[in-house]
């Protein structure tokens, strides 16, 4: 397929494709970066493990009545997406107190929060990815209430969802972020990916965590840890 | 009266009154603090103005069925105030791009915003009083569903009042801060102060700043801004 490169993200590339103007290629690559940038580094098959990870549970969503922006997986480190607009404010689903939670408002890491927490967090690289709320969202113009309402619906949806597919697993899932984007017939679907990048996963017994926060706090066995969650998916 | 103090914050102190426990003396300093205690001087008469202002706002808003811990102006710099448990949610309503809402979002000051924008900040010295939202509120047993609902309905009515009262002595009021308490009865009433501290004013013509971003930003006339508000407000 003949392509030209839109956008290169920290961890993914998007490409148009000549001839199919209503979709993209999604690139998966090996880079990491965490904390707004600052660490920088590679890690070894991650393009290949995330593009696995995150097709089956796209599909599994959508097996379940999500709609997202996935067409099919063409390689190793790449599927076939939808075209959407993505909506700039970046949606966040906590189940357990970690991360940011436990650093801005002392929070103890493993307390399991009820009900599950949305935050939105306003997707610029520029501010560094600041902590907003509804009322931003519509004065900045990004979603309306009622786009908002139906993206905070989807994503407890979602919750549910993934909380069961990992369980089944032996995994827990912490947290995680999502991307929504608006499609050409202006429908909201999920977009982005669902990957170790992008989720906090502990085991489920030894709370072992198999996630980013190996590479971002220098735990070792990174690798391995995105290895581990793509074999219990499949 | 008898006293004992019970709190020293940055701007004030709060005495408990010997044999009137449901009752406490708040006294204004005329320590200025800014940028969460980086910033540290003294204003003169700075205590002594605020309590006018203080006094005058909280009297207007209590005509219009507000109900506040205001109780009696004691002297220059005191007012007897009902005892109240802080809610540790400060609240921000605003009105008008300015502050953190310009460094945060890239929001272009000045800019009206409609509706008016209200957020938390968790009251937390150690943590930064950092931006939180309801459902941070919740999670932390800060306050109810149905107790912040009755903070915001309040807050957007103080608003309306504060707007109308400051038009009418040609200021705009751009944004401010309130902190709400519950009183012996378990009943939320306004606590704390408004002041040049804790709103930011514009002159409506020359959109002058008559208020603490004059000190947190060196712009000179810090005591004559304070002096000014309380001209207009006798």
């Amino acid at each position: 397929m003949e392509r030209k490169l839109l956008y290169e993200g920290k961890a993914k590339r998007i490409y148009e494709i000549k001839d199919k103007p209503g979709l993209y290629i999604q690139e998966f690559k090996d880079d990491a970066t965490a904390f707004n940038g600052l660490k920088k580094e590679q890690i070894k098959n991650k393009g290949i493990l995330n593009t696995s990870i995150t097709t089956a549970l796209f599909g599994y969503l959508m097996k379940n009545g999500i709609p997202t922006h996935f067409v099919e997986k063409i390689s190793n480190t790449e599927m076939i997406v939808k075209r959407v607009k993505i909506v700039q404010a970046e949606v966040v689903c906590r189940n357990i107190a970690a991360g940011s939670l436990v650093k801005r408002y002392g929070i103890e890491e493993g307390k399991e929060l009820k009900p599950p927490i949305v935050e939105y967090y306003f997707k610029s690289d520029e501010l560094g990815d600041p902590l907003f709320t509804e009322a931003h969202i519509y004065e900045l113009g990004l979603a309306t209430p009622e786009e908002l309402d139906h993206i905070k619906e989807l994503t407890l949806k979602i919750n549910s969802l993934l909380k069961t597919f990992f369980a089944e697993r032996k995994l827990l899932l912490v947290d995680f972020k999502l991307e929504y984007g608006k499609d050409d017939e202006g429908n909201i679907i999920l977009a982005d990916e669902i990957s170790p990048d992008t989720c906090r996963l502990w085991d489920s017994e030894t709370r072992m965590k198999l996630d980013k926060d190996r590479f971002r706090f220098n735990l070792g066995g990174v690798e391995e840890a995105y290895e581990e969650i793509n074999k219990r998916l499949s």
